[in-house]
C-alpha cells in the first residue's frame, strides 16, 4: 500500500515518518526546499529540527507526484487551507482511495468538518479521521501513545490501522467520525481555557474543573452535532484534552497560558510559528452553539478573550458568576 | 442547620472549615489532642499545618458530642474504618438526618460502597456522597474548584449544596450515587497507573493514554455496577482523575511515581502519613471486574504491582502487548 501524506507540519511529518516504517510513503511539503531537506537529510528543520525521520521517507513539493499511485492519503494542512488543498488534489486521487484528515478544526464561516470537505471535494473516496492525545515530538521519540481512526467504511479503518500502528503507537478503530472531529476541534478551545486558568495562577483544582466542565460542554455540543457521548470521554476527546492541557508542548495551551499571564492575542500569535487552531475554533464553537441552541459558556468566554479583547480575568469572573445547578446542565 | 464532620484528615478538616463559614459545624477527631488544637488554634497540625481554619470551627474527640443536634453529617474516615465508625455513631444520628460520605474507596472483602454501609448501619438516614477534583489544600487556599453532591433524595442534595458552596467552591447536584462512588474509588487506581507511567519516564502522550484508557476501563466497570456513563466523564470521574494525575499533591499519584522510579510498595507506604486508597481499591476493582465479567487490564496490572510484587516495567509491557481493537473494547 502506497501512502501519501499532504502537509509537512510537525504532525503530518510525524505520521509520514511512522507510516514509512511499514510501507512506501511520500510526504508533500509546500516549499521545495523543505521537501528536499526531508528527503536528503531525513529531518524537518522547520518543525522538528531535533528528530531523525525514517530514512525511507521521501518528500516532494509536487502535489501530483506525492499522490501518484497512492492507495491512501492523509491530509495534515491547517483548516484554513484544507479546502484549497483538496481542490488542488482533485484528479490525482483515484476513486475508492481513502482520504484521512489529521487536522483539528472547522472550516471558517461554513463550520464544516474536514471530512465534510473531503466528501464535498473528493466524492467517492472514503473519508476519515485520525486523532488522539499525540504530541508529535513524543510519538517520534517512540514514547507509547494511542490514537483512534474512523472512516466512513469501518473495514477501511481496520486496514489503515494495520499500516499505522506499532507496539508503541496504539491505534484503535472508532465508529464516530463526527464526534472525533468535533472533539478534535473543540479540545483546542478547552486547552486555551485551561491555559488561561494556569496563566492566571490558579491551582490544579481550578485546571481540573475547567477541563472537566469544558469536556462536559464539548460533549453537549458534540452530541447536538450528531456525535456519540462515548467519543468525548475517549482518546480523541478527554484524552486529547488531557495531553493538550498538561503538556508545555501544546500550542493552544501555550496561547492560553500567555494570555493568562497578560499578553494580548496578537502578541501571542506573532511569536508562534504554527497556527493555534483553537482561536478560530472558539468562534466556530460559539456560532455552532447558537445555531444548535446549546449553552456553551466556556467557549463563549474563550472566544470573547481571543477574538474580542475581553481580559482573562473578566472571563474567569464571568464563569464563576454562573450558579452551579445540576452537573448535566451548562455552566 | 448544624453540621457534624466525622474524621479530621485533610479533606474532612477542609470540608468542616468551609461549611463553618455558613453554619455551626463540629469536627470529630479521633485524638483529643488534635481536637483541642483545632478548636484553640484553628489549625490541624497533623495534616494541614500551614492552613488557617475557620475560627468558628469547633472540634471534639467525643463522637456523641460531635453528633449532638447535627442536622447533617459528613463522614471522612478511611474506608477500612468506615463501618466501625458508622457503628459507633448509631444512636446519635436522628432518623432523617442525611449522612454524606467524603471517602473514596470500597470496603475490603465485601466491596461495598460507603453509602451502602450508611444504608446498612444507619437505615432511615438519606445517604449521599460528595466528590470531585478537590485537593484539600487548594480548596482551603480559596482557589476555584468544583464538586458534585448526590443523595438518595435529590431535594436533600440541593439543600446541602446551599450549605457547602461558595463563589470559589462550586458544588453541582448529581443524580448518580453509584457512579460517583465507583469513580471515586477507581480513580485512585488510575492515578497509580498514571503515576507509574510518569515514574518510568514516559512522555505526556503515554500519561494521557493511560488516563484515557483508564477512564474507559473505569466507565465500563462502573456501568456494569449500575452507574451512569456521564458520571465517569464528569467531575467525580474524569475531573477527579485529572487532578489526581497532574498534581504532585495527590497521594495515589505519588505512590505510582515512586513505584515507577523503583521503590517497593512497602517502602512507599512506610513514608506516607495517610492511607493511599488506591492500593486496596486496585484489589477490589479486579475482584469486582471478575464478578461482573468485565475486562479491566489496567486495574489488573496495578493490582499485580501494588499487591503482588510485579514490577512496573512488567506491567507496562503487559499492557502494550494487548492488541488495540475497537476503542470501546478493553485494552
Amino acid at each position: 500500500m502506497d501512502v501519501a501524506v499532504i502537509g509537512a507540519g510537525s504532525w503530518g511529518t510525524t505520521v509520514a515518518s511512522i507510516v514509512a516504517r511499514r510501507t512506501p510513503t511520500t510526504l508533500w511539503a509546500r516549499r521545495a526546499e523543505l521537501a528536499e531537506r526531508i528527503t536528503a537529510e531525513h529531518v524537518n528543520p522547520d518543525y522538528l529540527p531535533d528528530h531523525e525521520l525514517h530514512p525511507d521517507l521521501v518528500a516532494t513539493s509536487d502535489l501530483a507526484e506525492a499522490l501518484d499511485g497512492a492507495d491512501a492519503v492523509f491530509v495534515a494542512v491547517p483548516s484554513h487551507v484544507f479546502r484549497a488543498t483538496l481542490a488542488a488534489m482533485d484528479g490525482d486521487v483515484r476513486p475508492g482511495v481513502p482520504v484521512i484528515s489529521l487536522t483539528k478544526g472547522f472550516e471558517k464561516d461554513t463550520h464544516k468538518r474536514m471530512t465534510e470537505l473531503i466528501e464535498e471535494l473528493l466524492p467517492g473516496r472514503p473519508a476519515g479521521v485520525l486523532a488522539g492525545p499525540n504530541l508529535a515530538k513524543e510519538v517520534l521519540e517512540g514514547y507509547a501513545a494511542a490514537a483512534v481512526i474512523a472512516t466512513t467504511e469501518e473495514a477501511c479503518a481496520r486496514e489503515l490501522q494495520g499500516v499505522i500502528r506499532s507496539t508503541m503507537f496504539r491505534v484503535y478503530v472508532g465508529s464516530d467520525i463526527v464526534g472525533i472531529e468535533v472533539a478534535g476541534a473543540l479540545k483546542n478551545v478547552i486547552a486555551i481555557a485551561a491555559g488561561m486558568a494556569e496563566g492566571l495562577g490558579t491551582g490544579d483544582n481550578t485546571r481540573a474543573m475547567t477541563i472537566a466542565r469544558g469536556v462536559a460542554e464539548l460533549t453537549r455540543l458534540g452530541i447536538a452535532m450528531g456525535g456519540d457521548a462515548r467519543t468525548f470521554a475517549g482518546l480523541a476527546g478527554m484524552g486529547d484534552v488531557m495531553v493538550t492541557c498538561i503538556s508545555p508542548l501544546s500550542r493552544n495551551h501555550t496561547v492560553g497560558v500567555r494570555i493568562g499571564q497578560g499578553m494580548t492575542i496578537d502578541e501571542v500569535t506573532a511569536e508562534m510559528d504554527q497556527v493555534a487552531e483553537g482561536v478560530p475554533s472558539a468562534r466556530a464553537a460559539v456560532e455552532l452553539a447558537e445555531e444548535l441552541g446549546v449553552d456553551a459558556p466556556i467557549c463563549r468566554e474563550v472566544d470573547a478573550v481571543v477574538n474580542a479583547g475581553r481580559t482573562p480575568q473578566q472571563a474567569f469572573r464571568g464563569l464563576l458568576r454562573i450558579e452551579p445547578t445540576h452537573e448535566h446542565a451548562a455552566g
